[in-house]
């Protein structure tokens, strides 16, 4: 049975003046919906610029409380829009705990439980494991009126455990909201390599599952000018074939649209029966930091 | 630190005629020797014509003990070629528990435990479920002289979790013995999608798990002249990053060669510190079927 949905992946440069920020969002989602989107996705902590460049306690100021602006702006978009939105939040939960979020609205503003960041990574330039607490929410999938969505995000993306387990929750689409981008220094020399493993993860996560994955980039340099982060956009969506159906540019802001078929789902997970012949009895080891 | 080593997979045609079969096998260990390959693995179940096609109790008759034939002559070949050598039986156990077998040789002929494939497919033409018993061994990595190396086979490939048991396992190269092809009614639809898919899913190995995959298939058209599976080649050896360096043609007979650095599986995992994150806290649930 065929299953038609249109995705639309919000690719857009973000700022640290919130208001700058929500003004592209709104006017994308706005355009995404003008273009038939049923599903839009945000890219990660796009009410900012990727403040975890530096370590400082001031820009935990940014963290909101949910409800907050954040959520409030995208529950009012998909209303206005009648449109499902992937978001993301840099999440104050508490004096000293603060998240990075991802949660689902309807179409009629309603939100869903909230999904926090699992996999921190701490590399130069992506200090999160200072700014982020990791999630205790486990791994989700959250059902709406077109598919069933998982949301991840970003570092998770480089984790065959986490996309199975949101899989396994019946995720028919595997959202990543991400900010990820090239030092400006080592592009040449690698940039395209990392951008090329990048796609091709998330592409396996698609095959291993038989679902679909959707990936959402910022575009822009942010940070210092001489050195900063470059994010790469090219947003994308594969089918589970793992062929992309859809991806977009390297600088621009647009929106990507997919049309994708749920149906293909259940086809393909027909003829690539891997669910079926899972080892559950053989995977305790996966609990396990190294060795047996 | 730089390890150079040299990898050559066998990539040939097989028949249920073991002696030919041995004999294509011989000549082209002998001719990867000559070119200075290291480590020389082998296609799955290269003795013998890719008998799963069919279901018949008379075809158990191809399995072999071991030491039987096979390990004998790949013992042999180790030996007289200063090769280790990666190979593949299909192994009568006892009466009734038949293994689809993967095991290294040393550069002595001396021969590692065993690995007995763990997960088992069944599929048009792919009827292994009839033949092989799940293999209850675990997941494996052998040391040898120049590498520690990882032992699976064929189906196994699609699943992150094996691959990332074997990584745990200290495994700096996935080796995959193969036996997969087209059913040629659906070459012109779907062929390109489906090899697509089979060499990504691997590459995305190699990526997750910062180490290197070969995989080794074999080639030729085998089975009824109006179906049966045409196997599509197309071994290949993929980098940390998932890149492919080498890669055979999907039609002839031909050691594939690629010269890997090991090296470079320490410092790829320091910069992208996937093993340091993995969240073993909240992966119970990929001992489940499905759902939580």
């Amino acid at each position: 049975m065929s299953r038609h949905i249109r995705l639309g992946l919000i690719q857009m440069s973000c700022s640290r003046d919130r208001d700058t920020s929500f003004a592209t969002a709104s006017r994308l989602l706005e355009q995404a919906a003008e273009q038939g989107v049923q599903i839009a996705i945000m890219p990660e902590l796009f009410a900012s610029d990727y403040f975890c460049q530096t370590e400082d306690t001031a820009l935990f100021d940014i963290a909101e409380p949910i409800p907050g602006p954040t959520t409030e702006l995208l529950a009012a978009c998909a209303a206005r829009h009648k449109l499902v939105i992937v978001g993301s939040v840099f999440e104050r939960r508490t004096a000293g705990i603060y998240h990075n979020t991802s949660m689902v609205f309807d179409e009629q503003g309603g939100m869903s439980e909230l999904y926090r960041k699992m996999h921190i990574p701490d590399d130069p330039l992506f200090l999160e494991k200072y700014y982020f607490t990791p999630g205790d929410t486990g791994f989700k999938a959250h059902q709406t009126s077109h598919a069933r969505l998982g949301t991840l995000i970003c570092w998770d993306q480089w984790y065959p455990e986490a996309a199975r387990l949101t899989a396994l929750q019946g995720a028919e689409i595997l959202c990543y909201p991400t900010a990820i981008g090239w030092h400006p220094a080592e592009k040449a020399e690698y940039g395209e390599a990392q951008a090329g493993m990048w796609e091709t993860i998330q592409r396996s996560h698609a095959i291993a599952n038989g679902c679909f994955v959707a990936a959402v980039n910022r575009i822009g340099h942010e940070g210092a000018a001489d050195g900063g982060i470059e994010f790469w956009g090219s947003s994308f969506v594969a089918d589970p074939y793992g062929r992309v159906l859809a991806k977009g540019s390297v600088d621009r802001e647009e929106v990507v649209i997919a049309e994708v078929d749920l149906g293909l789902i259940e086809r393909t997970r027909q003829n690539w029966p891997f669910f079926r012949d899972r080892r559950i009895d053989a995977y305790q080891g996966l609990l396990n930091r190294f060795g047996r």
